[in-house]
């Protein structure tokens, strides 16, 4: 691509350093950006970098927190007994959606992948340790992917935990609520059998 | 969407602004820029402002510029009796990637489109016809876009030249080079047939 402005060039090559985002699509948000007033400009650069300057992750459960201890650990009314260990906030933001959890959580920052270079170090893994020691947890529940590095990440953490009174737990998985049944796939059909629970159990669910 | 952080929650917010992006996608951006050395966030967000702050655009052709004259203007290679009509910079760049057009470039910065509230004032014709007059000019390619507001906004131009000695022209619409015949849309085949061009002028062509 040849531009006309090392301007519009240096703005279309940093905007296309973004994930998923091509010379072509960073070109039209670049061209987009021009055509508004030139305050959304400011506004949207002075945020990016408002946010990396200044974000702070919470001392306990390493969310992203505008605070030293984020909303949820600092709240008299979560259980404080219950761990949900999660890869990131955005599954934080989900779980906390449902409305159903009123435990805390604990974010890892990811999932222990040797073929990406992420060990045990590089994740909260020994954060998470530490607070089960302290011995007021109760449960930890796994609510990472269910992918290889997913259980391995599980699997890891479990061990640790060893001569700890700490029970574990990982998310349900099964056909989704309202999914059909012919649709769903094999795995997980096949799981949703074997983990089957007690009607009168799914009948507190609702 | 419920964050955690006001900071996170503005950031996305701005970045869900432009086109195409929505909260899900912005969030996935944003919580990349997190990841990356903080120096990513900064020429991002820095060269998106020096874009918005110092962009000029080019006194004579419109197209966006970092100086006074754009270089295509300001090249003596190029033939100054031929101007190509387009609608903004990317069709510029389009017809610059061909390596076939030596004349100049007109840029209107968009259509006379009433239902988006566009008229011709909003656009550079008037520079455009005043450029005409100056008498230098001897052809004017039409490039818009093919579309209702693209013709009407061709036939102004060409209503407003009348009178001057300048012949217009627009851009051929046909089956695209390599296309099959059986997979063209049926008004473009139909343009292709009744503008057919002499044998011997495709051969110069290749």
């Amino acid at each position: 691509m040849d531009f006309s402005s090392k301007l519009l060039e240096n703005a279309v090559h940093e905007m296309s350093q973004l994930p998923g985002i091509g010379k072509r699509t960073a070109l039209r948000l670049v061209l987009h950006l021009l055509k508004q007033p030139s305050e959304q400009t400011t506004r949207l650069s002075e945020s990016l970098e408002k946010l990396r300057g200044e974000i702070k992750f919470c001392n306990s459960c390493h969310n992203i927190s505008d605070v030293e201890l984020c909303e949820i650990c600092a709240s008299p009314k979560r259980d404080e007994s219950l761990v949900c260990v999660v890869e990131d906030i955005r599954d934080v933001m989900a779980i906390e959606n449902t409305g159903q959890y009123k435990g805390l959580y604990h974010v890892l920052g990811g999932k222990i992948s040797p073929m990406e270079g992420v060990g045990p170090h590089d994740l909260t893994i020994t954060s998470l340790i530490g607070k089960a020691k302290l011995g007021q947890i109760k449960e930890l529940i796994f609510a990472l992917s269910s992918t290889m590095e997913g259980d391995t990440t599980n699997f890891y953490i479990y061990k640790q935990l060893e001569g700890l009174d700490i029970s574990t737990s990982t998310i349900a998985r099964g056909v989704a609520v309202g999914d059909e049944l012919e649709y769903a796939d094999e795995v997980t059909l096949g799981r949703s059998i074997i983990n089957r629970i007690p009607f009168e159990g799914s009948l507190k669910a609702n």
